[in-house]
């Protein structure tokens, strides 16, 4: 089969997740706006589900919402702040997704001030910046930073950002898509306001999500229609997705410590591997406060590292050359470019899951050795 | 198991999307915007399932993008017409699904033109009207108009539509939500510049549906970020839903002549039936020019009627009282007072699919007698 180590970009589908999924495909059919007793069977799973991502992230049933993905979660929020609460200044990074970078560039453009805070060469945010920029304008402001990057795995820590927010009496956004469910999560402990993720990086389903909007926040909706989700997200429930999605939640948090531990063990095996087998390795972003599942190299020139996602591919390896999330298309990663990685050097993302076994790690690596010597 | 007749609010799978769905579910998990081969083969299975839709409506392949509905599809092409192409006026009808009037309402703070047609109270709509109103303005303009109306069964005739839309320089969005593989739509001979489904509504999956863009018109997006959909619309491509709802459609298409005719029969048993047993009943909507598988009636006012709803559950009939696309809400339907039904009469929708047998509706229309009679 290979070696699938691009968990980051998504993830294989869990057991139990397969198995509420064919479940309810087989057995489930009613819309959960029909009032009948299918309808109302139908509204029951996705009601269970909202209880379970509400309980992951202790929040109450109704600030969550189903949407199609984190893409759409973070474009509403963004939007709908400017728009619904007069948000009218976002501080940001320069290492978010897409989905919040150009967003917010379509924002900059209806008059909203954006500012990208400064990282370092790790990828470190500038906190000290952070706090002067909240202290220095009257404006309704908006924090959006992701709480895991998918590039690199730098992590913030959210209580102290959420703290610093309220300090200042500004909104604080985070996209836990690589986050939820592999780290604890409190949106009250941690004053989020906002919070989105996506099902399929904790291996449910692609094309389902869900944002966290604080019970305080009174958005208009970005999709119009039957009022759906308290007319928060209108068109027709995706069951089948949002069962497997609230599966897949449970089943991470009910194996939260272990699954970490495992992954956090490969990550480490894999970085000595690689030390050992290519001395002229290099690793980017932080590699002392990180997520477990995310190792970024850079693979030094050789006559093999220029085509390196070909020649991985070849040994049947799956891993991101640079980020996974755009569109088949292999530019320079702007979050590499922030960081000032050596553009010489080619980036590879390694992620895991509690899929991988040590086993692969080490065939990976004698493999990756073969390419890289060969 | 009960009578679903309820396919106007959603259809069960067919057992040959269930088969593929079970099968990406077990075997696929690819990101498609991985360049690796596992990201290749989610993304041919994504290019195969448009090449359905396209295929269907007699579209180039790049003329179709993927959404998660009807409803983000209606949104999308509604708000994206009035700020990337410029429309300043819309007409539409009062008896257009709410994604599409609420988004209108929206559309209107924002300084767009909307005017709703009349209708008659069979529910057609003045096309007198609608050329005298397309002939009186300059304005950029835009004609949506949905081809079958989930409520009433209603038809618009799209060639008529189209061509006139063409004939004064006006756009034509159609919503076929209800239409799409159970009638013919070839985009090019009807003119139809914006066309929307959902998969839910042909037996396929719920959360998944996809909107048809003229070559011709360069919309922006409504949803931001990783540029997939080639940048029509980011976010993770749903597969598995993806896959279910071309297979649904392909299903369709195959056996289009077949089914139909099996469910106009169905309506015309029910409608019969209805007649003898309860010799008051009305029916809404044209009853000459309809779609097959909605059968809209007005129940008079008995002892059980005010409790329909309730009472053909408890019968373990799946039918709607209204409009069953509003969260499971019981409002006056803006359909039936659109068409000034009488509103001491209780509205039944009954809506057919493929899967109905006659066997159903003569049990159903015993146990529908007991409850009138009862």
């Amino acid at each position: 089969m290979g070696y699938y180590f691009d968990n980051a970009a998504t993830t294989p589908l869990l057991p139990e997740v397969k198995q509420v999924m064919h479940e309810i495909i087989d057995n489930s059919y009613g819309n959960p706006s029909s009032i009948h007793r299918l309808g109302r069977e139908a509204k029951t799973i996705v009601e269970r589900a909202r209880k379970t991502v509400a309980n992951t992230i202790i929040s109450s049933v109704g600030e969550v919402f189903f949407t199609s993905g984190a893409t759409e979660s973070n474009n509403l929020i963004l939007f709908k702040a400017f728009q619904s609460l007069r948000v009218r200044r976002i501080i940001s990074s320069p290492i978010e997704h897409h989905c919040v970078l150009h967003s917010l560039e379509e924002l900059e453009k209806l008059g909203c001030e954006v500012i990208l805070l400064n990282v370092d060469n790790e990828g470190n945010i500038d906190l000290d910046q952070l706090r002067d920029v909240l202290s220095q304008s009257a404006k309704k402001t908006l924090v959006s930073l992701m709480h895991g990057n998918n590039e690199i795995g730098n992590l913030i820590d959210l209580t102290t950002i959420g703290t610093l927010c309220k300090e200042f009496g500004a909104l604080f956004h985070t996209d836990t898509a690589q986050t939820i469910g592999k780290l604890p999560i409190d949106v009250e402990a941690s004053s989020i306001d906002f919070l989105t993720g996506s099902a399929h990086k904790f291996h449910g389903p692609k094309g389902i999500g869900f944002v966290y909007i604080k019970g305080d926040h009174k958005l208009d909706p970005l999709l119009i229609g039957g009022s759906q989700e308290r007319n928060m997200r209108s068109g027709t429930e995706n069951v089948i997705c949002i069962a497997g999605m609230a599966e897949a939640l449970q089943q991470s948090i009910d194996n939260r410590e272990l699954w970490q531990a495992h992954i956090k063990n490969l990550r480490k095996q894999l970085k000595e591997g690689l030390k050992e087998t290519i001395p002229d390795i290099v690793f980017n972003g932080n590699q002392e406060y990180y997520l477990n599942h995310v190792l970024s190299t850079g693979f030094p020139k050789s006559k093999n590292s220029d085509l390196m996602e070909v020649n991985l591919d070849m040994k049947n390896i799956y891993a991101s050359a640079g980020s996974a999330c755009s569109s088949g298309t292999l530019k320079a990663s702007h979050v590499m470019q922030a960081i000032g990685a050596d553009p010489n050097r080619k980036p590879v993302r390694f992620s895991f899951s509690a899929m991988n076994t040590t086993e692969e790690v080490d065939s990976m690596l004698s493999l990756i050795g073969s390419i890289c010597h060969g």
